[in-house]
């Protein structure tokens, strides 16, 4: 399986569930594009949410080219899988770039359908709000991470973590020893 | 709830399960006490069974002093539930200390009591061995940890890490400063 990592960012995103307080958090939204040839050539568009500070936040969402058919259907789409991640990263960075504004043009939006947004699916949807009306632009559904796909996640995560220690702690002590060669040097 | 950590070290474990192949793995024990006041004053002793390079591998004891009564009598010990822990780190350092050599006269056992050791109570034992027989100094009984028991352990982890990772980032930077300042002293 190959795995092509497209976009990974912190979005801020509009937080509503039915019975809790509407909330903003910053949301990280990763989105890889799986290939698999065997048996036959397959391709999935991976969407995960997490969020960096809350190691138990997990959404996912496995886009395949049926599924694709769908959704395009569904959302009235004019383009193709193909194409389809860029543009929804395109909406993500104008997400990003709306920001720090009162009133973003551009807003994520995560809903969920249930009392509790630990453990009911959650629609993540993408907003323009113009004078006039707001517009929804895509409108995906994403399922909470059970206990064993967390348990994944968060060891994938520890190992990167680890492997980005080690690779610290080379270059603290490359640090050390060169600039202490360099310094006994001068000091001749 | 405040924890005292007794202990947390790597040692050499013979791995035993029906139906799978004795194997050596590295595991580390990490032996906490954890004390609650409130509602009322309980003391319990949790050991955990884990493994450095597999992020899955998690097993539980927790001890209260009830418990203890229990255990002690089942297994004919002498000493009371203050004093277990450092026997039993006794007899993990005994293990330690014994680990290179050909018939070690310490040694730990997980033996699995069904074919998968992943889901059955596994039975961690110490075992001396003298020219006469195999003696069992202590035998505890560990859960496997659920995916849940998991998510949380990866999730501490990985914060604990995170935290080391920043602490590192900053030592990398100020020696980077500091010797660079001495340098460029030394070469005025």
């Amino acid at each position: 399986m190959a795995t092509e990592n497209l976009f990974s960012q912190v979005v801020p995103v509009q937080v509503k569930g039915q019975g809790c307080e509407e909330r903003r958090i910053n949301v990280r939204v990763s989105i890889e594009l799986q290939s698999t040839s065997n048996p036959i050539h397959r391709k999935e568009l991976v969407v995960r949410l997490t969020e960096d500070t809350d190691p138990f936040f997990l959404y996912n969402l496995v886009i395949s080219e049926e599924d694709f058919q769908s959704l395009k259907l569904q959302q009235s789409l004019l383009v193709d899988f193909s194409a389809f991640p860029q543009r929804f990263i395109d909406l993500l960075q104008h997400c990003i770039q709306e920001q720090n504004k009162d009133i973003p043009r551009f807003l994520l939006q995560l809903v969920s359908s249930g009392s509790h947004l630990d453990h009911t699916p959650s629609f993540l949807n993408v907003i323009e709000t113009n004078p006039f009306k707001h517009l929804t632009h895509l409108s995906l559904k994403f399922l909470p991470g059970s206990d064993t796909d967390i348990k994944k996640f968060l060891a994938t995560c520890l190992k990167c973590v680890k492997k980005e220690k080690l690779q610290l702690e080379q270059r603290l002590r490359k640090t050390e020893e060169d600039l202490t060669r360099q310094l006994n040097y001068t000091q001749q």
